[in-house]
């Protein structure tokens, strides 16, 4: 164990391999080279283009599944995916073991996995864990140590070979036989195929699954068939009206449209709000009530936004519908709008992993966005935040591109002061998955707390009637309230290990001593 | 020195690498993992995305120019290119020495580098040379060996590390500061930069030069700016009549117009020309002729294409807007009307070397393609074909997708029996470009041979009323009228090696003697 530029206390290898201790922002330099995968040729391949096999059982064992392997999926289909679970029925049904799954997320609906987790046919998950299996994880039952990453995370990881994918099984809402993808079309469409984008470029083998195959070629192809091994047609790969929730809506409590409220204000009278500016906001419920005050305000002023970042949802199409933004630049669509959107209008532009967020290429779209919204369960005084566990100490929260928005600009926290009466201020997050330094302000229902480090921020609202206050303040307001929150009493024994974007290790998750 | 598959004799090192010869179609395995480049980091590279420097010089001082490097430019702007000559005037100013250009084709407009090869700044070419610089090779001026590979043969090449490209140039005529680019927008257009996407993904250090810097995002990105390392903007990249020429007519000879005719009537009683059927041809005046004469032919019989692969023109396009194609699939625009429909068309697609040619892919769009017409220079009785030489053996020609082509599922040569009172069936071709086993029709103005090798296309015709004949039998024809040539005396100094798709040797070039 050796303490890391954050100060905490990590393990030096990780399931056997080793890891690098988290070092500072951009202090970290590989003086490596990237996955080199074999060198293919097209003799092995059907000349005719064909790779369709007869279904996914055939795929996986043309593509050599055997124990210890890594086996890839990706949440296109969040918690309407069916790929997952059928592609661990069909390993357990042929006997193999101790898999390594990295999904780039897993759902509650992957729950039906804990099974194989308990007999052995997984060993362990490296992926981000929403809620049961990360539940699970917490409660030490998991055979290896499960390893978090963010989306830009995940990218690197593939592409500089900290991680070797024996087997991607990548879904699509449209293919062809030949593995041309995307998710844009077909009943079961949610949007794009990003996530899946490294694994497709590195993975030893590649299986595309389908609900949709459609004759060559399936343009666009968000998925290039030059990479994939396999194709499958299956009768469903995801549950329509779960891959799109439809209950993408702003949010009602008042609190929240509070909180969302005075970051819009925030953000117009710190002159962030101007023409040609750019914002990322996420799906929740108070993300896009900002997002709809970001609108009036840019109606009223008549200022237009170069480009907002996606997740993107009706109001953020109806936005760019309206000319209020130039383009959008996707990560994915969140609802049946953000899908015709992204089909039919060029504006609305589909983005990934590689372009928006990979800390290993040469340079990333993140540090272009001028202000982005983010949540946290956690912040303590330094401004340091947890997006991954509660501070009970159970980890229920995947990282998505939480900490690669953090080289934005200005990245703005909106979050409740409390949670169930549990302060979200506290003197040492449970878990740190993004460094202070990083993150500029924190708005509250009761005031707004701006990193001393951003003195020119500081400078700017000076004279503003809004509430600013220091994060001590604000802690010391929700401590009034709610009484000061012991921290959780937690294992020795490491569950999981935090990622930071370049591949270090900023924190781990200790079991949760029930 | 050593005898290939197609019985020519190939050295088994050039300019001091080891070179593999043809061992025959698909039998070369490579046992290799692919180029890995260096591991990147943002950290490297300006947050705020903007990676202009001022100059190109500046840029390539940045890259760290040194003595021996290998350079990459591209041909997007064909005989109107401005980049490749500016590039070496700057190594020259620097005095730099040595350098391997490696172009993915070079035009007459290029001569301005003879200048470079005579004082040593240029060592040698990698890539195709169509006019004075072939001339120049062929006449054994260059220092180094010449290396020409096909579309797809250059991808593979850098792809496999067989090419380690330390700084590419890749012209754009829209770009923006981050490095995302593409040739649909500004004055320069020329519709897609697919031969550049292997230098982005590979080179050490890749420059995007372009004479119209938009404000991020630049949408389309064919060129990601992830893997681009700086930006420049100059006052003109292209000479936008030379770029796109303007001159893409169908032939007006009477006999190219008979071949043409001949080739779409084989085509329609062969019964390749049927729904949903595909098929590639060139830019040359007969190749459209040909184009035309399957569109009459499409649209009496009420016949769809499910797609095209282009170089495209206005004939193409005007048979996409009809609807008599589903599909242009592209590889390079030869025409306003094929730029401005890949701009605004999205059945228009742009492809790259890597989606339809690549060999050492897990399979490519060429044996996909129902039928594709290409030209040649010269074909043997056994219907290998050399498409780089003349008969006189001057290197003049490019190989271009060629080679790829040869995997359609029909291969059709329509030629002239001669050109200049020069018989175009040898007994020995000047140069072997495509083993004859893959190329199953040749077509002249007194008849039509096919291979031996297609019985079902030979049984398909047995009732025709074509002039299907034996290419003996077009030989004598043409030999009755023009007299038996002898082979051109040619010195044994080897000027150049011509690559197989996959990368090992199935001829080369020697010294001509004047």
């Amino acid at each position: 164990m050796i303490k890391n530029a954050v100060g905490r206390m990590v393990p030096t290898q990780i399931n056997g391999q080793e890891a690098v201790p988290f070092m500072g922002v951009g202090k970290y330099k590989p003086n490596k080279r990237k996955f080199n995968s074999q060198i293919e040729t097209s003799a092995d391949y059907p000349l005719d283009g064909n790779k369709q096999v007869k279904s996914l059982k055939v795929a996986m064992i043309k593509s050599g599944l055997k124990d210890g392997m890594r086996i890839s999926t990706h949440h296109h289909f969040r918690n309407g995916d069916l790929i997952a679970n059928k592609v661990f029925d069909i390993a357990h049904e042929l006997g193999v073991k101790d898999l390594i799954w990295f999904p780039s997320a897993s759902f509650p609906c992957h729950e039906h996995l804990i099974q194989y987790l308990e007999d052995g046919t997984i060993a362990r998950i490296e992926g981000s864990m929403n809620g049961p299996l990360g539940r699970y994880c917490s409660e030490g039952k998991m055979k290896g140590v499960a390893v978090l990453r963010s989306h830009g995370g995940r990218y690197q990881s593939v592409q500089d070979g900290e991680v070797e994918i024996d087997i991607a099984i990548i879904g699509a809402s449209s293919a062809d036989s030949f593995g041309n993808a995307n998710g844009l079309n077909g009943k079961s469409a949610s949007g794009l195929l990003g996530f899946a984008l490294a694994d497709s470029q590195y993975a030893n083998k590649v299986i595309v699954v389908t609900d949709n195959m459609v004759e060559f070629p399936c343009v666009p192809w968000q998925i290039q068939g030059n990479y994939v091994d396999f194709t499958v047609l299956l009768d469903e790969i995801g549950i329509p009206e779960k891959i799109i929730s439809g209950t993408t809506q702003i949010t009602k409590s008042p609190d929240r449209l509070f909180i969302a409220e005075l970051t819009a204000k925030f953000c117009d009278q710190a002159g962030i709000i101007k023409n040609g500016f750019s914002f990322q906001a996420g799906a929740g419920g108070t993300s896009l009530a900002i997002g709809d005050y970001f609108g009036k305000i840019m109606s009223e002023k008549g200022i237009k936004a170069r480009f907002a970042r996606g997740g993107s949802n009706k109001y953020l199409v109806k936005m760019l519908e309206e000319g209020l933004i130039d383009y959008i630049l996707d990560g994915q669509t969140f609802d049946l709008d953000g899908v015709r959107s992204m089909r039919e209008n060029s504006n609305h532009v589909w983005t990934s992993p590689f372009t928006s967020y990979n800390y290993h290429g040469k340079g990333n779209f993140a540090g272009m966005v001028d202000v982005v919204i983010l949540g946290a369960t956690e912040v303590d005084l330094n401004f340091n935040a947890n997006v991954v566990t509660h501070s009970d100490g159970y980890l229920l929260h995947g990282i998505g591109g939480w900490q690669n928005c953090l080289f934005s600009k200005t990245v703005i926290l909106p979050i409740p002061l409390f949670r169930n009466r549990i302060p979200i201020i506290r003197d040492e997050v449970t878990t740190i998955c993004g460094p202070g330094e990083l993150i500029d302000v924190i708005v509250t229902e009761r005031g707004i707390a701006i990193n001393p480090l951003r003195i020119d921020l500081i400078e700017k609202m000076k004279h503003s009637d809004l509430p600013i206050k220091t994060l001590r303040e604000l802690k010391q307001e929700a401590e009034a309230i709610c009484g000061k929150m012991d921290a959780p009493v937690l294992s020795d024994e490491i569950v999981a290990a935090i990622k930071w974007v370049d591949g270090t290790i900023i924190d781990v998750v200790r079991k949760v001593v029930s």
